[in-house]
């Protein structure tokens, strides 16, 4: 299969963001990363958008049309739905649309606006990613299932929430550095530690919080790109599914639709793990991103809280994880955060992350996951 | 860019199933495909979900993972939602997948269950094609916009309400035939004259009915057909977007997203519209079969009421359109129907259809519509 190349790149500020609706985070986006791949609107042939919400937070489905109106343009529109995971499966899509043939040059939009509904309500909402019949009608939360899996993950390998509390506080010190994060103040272990109980012993700021926000790629065929100075290409991607509830699984304590998503992505890239110079994955739950550290292959199965209290993965570390301040730190407008991670590494590969600029940034990978890991999606990218 | 074929399909029947829940029929109708196509469940790479409304009438979004999960399946899936399009573009997406090289054999499943809202909420949800903020504050429905589209087309070519009417009767007829259709009854132009208005001139039996229903295909990559026989391969596919609101159109007689769409099939097929022997269109409401006659490049613009006075269209006819029964006569449960399209096609072309065979079924088209043309999808499919 052929390679793609990322040619440009948006991003809007994450966080409660009043006065911007829907549309407008999906145009503003649009317009910026088109900008951004030195192309005009007219040259994109074809659109897709990510998104989970939109029904029930503006009354608007029909997204693919709705961006391209909103552009005046008549391009072939999809929107793509995965819950969480919508937006890194819209990149895959769109990788595969132009590996097919039919199109050189794709705009891929992941938006979310979920300030608009109360916190009851967007929580309500945030459960039609989970298993209506067999999770929902029993009081399930996301915070109650990431929940059961810290606690088995908890004592099967003898951690504690201090360790749980060092993701947070790194991903909070990233996000500091981050000027479009949510939230741009750091934490300590304490300020965890003491935070609200929301299902234990997962606390408010081990939790991502509700944003708003947008970001956009624009992917080409290799040939169409002009510079080659600063190509980012994607060079290997694979999903996977599993049970949507999370009660079918026998293990709770990694997540196989990960593992499986992650071989397929390696094994078209021609790499592994340890090529990984920096990731981005999706702390929802400061648990997922320990599962995270090991489903991925970078470390040995009950190991990753020996990394985090080394600091291994913070930004000048061996190897950074959620350099944008993650989901928890930058925040997490569903169906934009899978394409935000393909936005923080191309920006990091690129060189330009600024304060928060990885030295040794050449291969990067993004881990993004739709409810307890009934869907993952992995993208691998580098620059060659 | 590769053909792909049609290794077999799945249909539930459509109308009001008060037993079958959403993923009931999403389960069962892939079952029914993958059984149709001789393989196993394992054997399939990935899964695409068609599905507009299943957040409003079931909770429950991710359902790519959901049908994953009912087929005890770790595949790549996804869900597409393009409002009434969804199905029809879920089709172009999976054959996509196959094309790129990533995906050998991808089961498609088109799903809605409408009957678990009353009509006035599924009426609300269903307005989510439509655009929320220049159309439905205003008051405007599916029927209305509709009904202003037959306004402007019936004074521009100086038809009658009867001529309309003649669309509803073919499609019962063809119905009355198809013993999985929600409505087996013939109806006569009185009827459809008599019957309550809905937004003048459409009346009730112009519009398609809020049905319950699946369809699913199984594509694979030509090399996967064990049995050459009665191969069905999609030669050409296209889509296109327009404005999200009709009022921002120039014109309200004829819809550019599926001229749009159906050039781009075409040209892929390399066959134009007088080598098609028959069609699926999206009759929506009757004056959109009649749009569709036109924009499809099967009759001058104008003249398509001059074929339904000729019965034309009959499924004896010169060019026998809708004969599932359309989505006036078979029933028109949204995400499913772009699907059903296809499987309609691939019926005739195997010449299984029974009461309802076409005599020359060699080349078929599908037209899927979403909103008021807001998305346009085209498929040609033939036995070559």
């Amino acid at each position: 299969m052929k390679k793609v190349v990322v040619l440009g790149t948006g991003l809007t500020p994450f966080g409660e963001l009043w006065d911007l609706s829907l549309r407008d985070l999906a145009r503003d986006v649009s317009l910026a990363a088109i900008a951004d791949s030195n192309l005009e609107i007219k040259d994109i042939d074809a659109v897709f958008v990510a998104n989970m919400l939109g029904s029930k937070t503006a009354g608007q489905s029909h997204l693919g049309s709705l961006v391209c109106s909103e552009l005046g343009l008549d391009a072939d529109s999809t929107r793509i739905e995965a819950a969480c995971a919508s937006g890194g499966l819209a990149v895959l899509r769109a990788r595969e649309s132009i590996q097919s043939g039919r199109f050189k040059k794709v705009l891929v939009v992941g938006v979310e606006k979920m300030s608009d509904l109360s916190g009851s309500e967007i929580s309500s909402a945030l459960m039609e990613a989970a298993d209506e019949e067999w999770e929902v009608p029993y009081g399930a939360t996301f915070a109650g299932l990431y929940a059961l899996i810290a606690r088995c993950y908890m004592e099967k390998y003898n951690i504690e929430e201090k360790h749980l509390a060092l993701v947070s506080v790194k991903n909070h010190y990233h996000a500091s550095l981050n000027s479009s994060a949510h939230f741009q103040q750091e934490i300590s272990v304490e300020d965890v530690l003491k935070s609200a109980p929301v299902a234990s012993p997962l606390k408010l700021l081990d939790c991502s919080p509700i944003s708003d926000g947008a970001a956009a790629v624009v992917l080409a065929k290799d040939s169409s790109y002009k510079s080659k100075e600063d190509a980012v290409y994607i060079l290997g991607s694979g999903a996977s599914s599993d049970t949507l509830a999370l009660s079918e699984r026998n293990s709770f304590t990694s997540l196989p639709a990960v593992q499986k998503a992650a071989l397929k992505a390696y094994k078209e890239a021609g790499l592994s793990p340890k090529d990984i110079n920096l990731a981005e994955v999706h702390d929802c739950f400061s648990i997922a991103e320990v599962l995270a550290m090991e489903d991925l292959g970078f470390y040995e199965k009950g190991k990753a809280h020996l990394a985090l209290e080394e600091k291994e993965t913070y930004l000048d570390g061996k190897l950074p994880i959620n350099t944008s301040g993650g989901l928890k730190g930058c925040g997490h407008p569903v169906g934009a955060t899978g394409v935000k991670q393909i936005v923080e590494i191309v920006t990091q590969l690129r060189g330009l992350a600024d304060k928060r600029q990885v030295k040794k940034a050449d291969i990067g990978l993004t881990h993004n996951v739709g409810g307890t890991g009934a869907t993952s999606v992995i993208h691998i990218l580098g620059r060659k």
